[in-house]
């Protein structure tokens, strides 16, 4: 059977998801646990290879096995051979053409500031600490602009290897609640470093450097240099996968 | 002049405020900071002795110098000197005669329980864990029991070597916000362990084995074994210290 697990991680101690040859990542986590439980080697298939320290409430990943153990069953037995920094958070029996990467979906992240006068050491590790005050009525007024099917080439890192960067933002809502500044972004598919250059973009706007309405020039310069800067990883973390 | 500073730090990597043979301790690292900054051996006095991996975002402590530094700018001068783990987040000069443990004072705590089905990672330090459901509402009925002006005595842990045991609560409120359960407790002062004692007592009173009615009768007993177990450090967050 195949098997789909939705796995929460504090990213701070990893060098990403992705298997890689130095620092320790959770992807390397999740096959040492999966492969010891049923005493054979395996590999998961992740859906979202997150970078060097963002965190994650809900990525996804999947691996084949012939156990008879039930497939809900088997979060609880992976979490007693994890590390406490990866909790599954459900396991579950999915059709084998299931492939949690190239399957239909949306995917939320949220990019976090903690915009104060001091840094708050209980936020340090998954907040991005911004000193100067930021407009967040400016950075919604800009955040609707990237809302829809745009192409995001200003928004991805020059390393991207993907066909096309036409992608769709179901949703960019941005709140503050006391000093931390949540950007939520909804869609079908992100672009290497997306959501991060987002966040650095709508910062920009926040304090007044960028105005809301040149978001649509940025986006039809499709170059990277148009938008604003890569946000730091830890204030990252991506919420959830829905398989549509 | 005589400085307060108010300080927030993350407790997870200290063996608690106060300084002592074993473990780095938030007091020595200010201790080091304050004495680099004005080249002398100076030693803060704290407010509150929070336990080893207790957070804060407010304990106040203070010192006296001879510096002609504004107060207000001794803050961000002792930032440059503390771990990212603790940061002063105010600084402001006093008159002598405060001394921050007797003067007249409000203090608040809060502690957190994550009430859910799995761990998650990134709240693992500053909440305590806890799988079976907890019934929000009898807690909160157990909580209006606490308020007012008590004998504590059950709520202490035995250890306990201050004159009276009598404290008065101004108010005690549970709250949840999604999967996370806040008790905010605020008080004219504190036994030792007593948070703790009263967080783990309406654990048990949300997990229905005890009765929110019994509370009068376990603060009568005035013995601690009447009172529900101590709950975990890592679970309570000082908040805050207002002086009157």
């Amino acid at each position: 059977m195949r098997v789909r697990l939705t796995v929460a991680y504090d990213g701070t101690n990893y060098n990403g998801w992705q298997m890689q040859p130095n620092g320790v990542t959770v992807e390397e986590k999740l096959n040492e646990a999966v492969s010891a439980l049923f005493g054979r080697k395996i590999q998961v298939i992740g859906a979202s290879r997150t970078d060097a320290g963002v965190h994650s409430l809900g990525n996804v990943c999947c691996f084949d096995t012939d156990t008879r153990m039930p497939a809900e069953k088997i979060s609880y037995a992976l979490n007693q051979r994890l590390p406490e920094d990866i909790v599954v958070q459900d396991s579950c029996a999915v059709p084998d053409s299931f492939h949690p990467r190239y399957a239909k979906c949306r995917k939320t992240y949220e990019y976090r500031i903690l915009n104060r006068r001091f840094r708050m050491p209980t936020r340090r590790l998954d907040t991005y600490f911004y000193y100067y005050p930021l407009d967040v009525e400016r950075m919604q007024e800009a955040a609707r602009f990237l809302e829809g099917e745009h192409d995001f080439r200003s928004f991805a890192s020059a390393h991207m290897q993907t066909k096309t960067s036409v992608r769709t933002i179901c949703s960019c809502l941005v709140s503050r609640q006391e000093d931390v500044i949540a950007i939520r972004v909804t869609g079908d598919g992100f672009l290497y470093n997306m959501v991060r250059i987002i966040a650095g973009t709508l910062v920009k706007v926040g304090a007044g450097e960028i105005l809301p309405g040149q978001i649509p020039e940025i986006l039809a310069a499709a170059d990277r240099s148009a938008a604003g800067p890569t946000a730091p990883a830890h204030g990252l973390t991506m919420i959830g996968i829905e398989y549509l």
